[in-house]
């Protein structure tokens, strides 16, 4: 009954594994790399595992995915596709990631990129808004983060949407489905990306996306780099369709020193901070998760790589 | 029955006099200075009135002021003490002053001026901040505005106290009454001001009150200018006991070339923007003000300038 720890970061990987091994002492809980017996391993704990890790554990029962993305599991050409995994989504991550969403639409709908913008000519100019039941905000993604992100822009007065596949939405949130997305990307002033990664919506913020949209539209994406195709943000960014981008995540991060958008007057840059994993309580989530697998039972936030999220 | 109008800026005096002419057909509504007959003016719709004009009405019933505060009228020396005063606030008001509350502490909150600098640098620099329940923000004021930007604060997961001079607070906000001035600076991280302007909060964001601030605290001045000693400020940002302030009022308006407040790289300015009085439904607020007067009732929003706010 060993417990397979396997995270890119050398320090982080050194914390998680001494922390689920003070939380789980009935189990083994060691770094992948100083497993000797893979037979032994029931459950792999894992953040970006490299290719060929998890097929080489054959009693593998699940897969736990340290945040709330499962797109790093699924990237494993490898991964045993029946072994189910399961997404950590800790209180305070929904409350970072909520935080983050009012902060930068807020931001984007009162103009202050214009507003700083002109402190630094020296310019008193003033600039009137609509006030937000007037601003018209869609969320992609209806998943957990993204019902939330929406609920807590609704409470702050805005006029939001939802698009998912299924187009279920919380009360008060205008739900749009799979097929409605041409209606959803003309419906809206502002855009929120959180999106789970899968082939359906890899690169879904490009140039045919951006033209669907009002002209003068603002992305935010705090969901993965890979939804968004970086070049066509910037050519949309030169004709104006799209005025502003708030980016939290990036194809490469950290985003390479030459990369076109840090100094783009357009571009807001946070280096993947929206939603960061506390491990404190991270930890205890994840602990409580596998003792419900060991009992036997499913845990709420199971699923399998071939839904994709 | 004549209405008179007075507002320093002449295109928006004859908008506010047609405006409002439009509305109360019943009335004769003229700018103030085309009033040939100041003693059939009833009531008067003012912002910044010269000082001796409202007193040079003798049947003069009530002052309306365009705007939440009513110090721009208290200014006024030869004031009649004995007139009341009806405050105007919209609905529009309240929701801007919540969107921009929320913004601002949000910003500071997540160290977005940090995050920014470091996007200039062209470094990727992750900040943990704590989140919101663990986020200690302080409103001074409890009228209706902070009380509003209180409850928007709360609904963010702030840990929101209030301060005002009975200590009242709607539910979930901490309050805090005016003997309890020092416990309130000790308390918070991000202050908000939303208080009235009177001869006791006049010049209250001073260096006592900033040296009773836990170090590296924050301010946010959406109030008046004179809330605020500016040259106190500039001091307390110099030694870090004030980390970032946001400004959005200024003792000279527009805020003079030269201020030292444009270039500092720790201060926002945003040229008094934060709740501007939608016209169109202010103008019915006002209307309906003067329908109730003329009906011998009282309007919730009226006061004395002896009271001051």
């Amino acid at each position: 009954m060993t417990i397979a720890i396997s995270l890119p970061n050398p320090e982080k990987l050194i914390w998680w594994t001494d922390h689920l091994g003070a939380l789980l002492p009935e189990h083994e809980v060691l770094a992948a790399a100083d497993i000797t017996r893979p037979k032994e391993v029931t459950y792999a704990v894992v953040w970006q595992p490299p290719a060929g890790l998890l097929s080489s554990y054959p009693n593998l029962r699940a897969t736990i995915s340290i945040g709330a993305g499962i797109d790093h599991v699924a990237a494993d050409p490898d991964y045993p596709a029946a072994i189910p995994v399961v997404k950590t989504i800790g209180p305070d991550m929904t409350q970072r990631m909520c935080e983050y969403v009012a902060l930068h639409v807020l931001r984007l709908h009162r103009h202050l990129p214009d507003l700083q913008d002109a402190q630094r000519r020296g310019a008193w100019h003033q600039i009137v808004t609509p006030t937000a039941p007037n601003r018209k905000v869609g969320v992609l993604g209806q998943g957990h983060l993204g019902r939330h992100a929406a609920l807590t822009l609704r409470g702050l007065g805005f006029d939001v949407a939802g698009w998912s596949r299924s187009g279920a939405a919380p009360d008060g949130i205008d739900g749009y489905d799979g097929g409605a997305l041409d209606a959803f990307l003309a419906r809206n002033d502002i855009f929120v990306c959180l999106l789970p990664l899968t082939p359906d919506t890899r690169g879904i913020l490009c140039a045919d996306a951006f033209a669907k949209m009002p002209k003068g539209a603002s992305i935010i994406n705090a969901a993965r780099g890979a939804h968004l195709v970086e070049d066509d943000l910037l050519a949309a960014l030169e004709t104006g369709q799209i005025a502003q981008a708030t980016l939290d995540v990036f194809n490469t991060e950290p985003l390479p020193e030459a990369h076109a958008f840090w100094s783009h007057p357009n571009v807001l840059i946070t280096p993947h901070v929206a939603s960061l994993i506390d491990p404190v309580s991270g930890g205890e989530v994840i602990a409580a998760n596998i003792r419900t697998l060991d009992a036997g039972e499913v845990p709420d936030a199971l699923t399998h790589v071939g839904r994709g999220y």
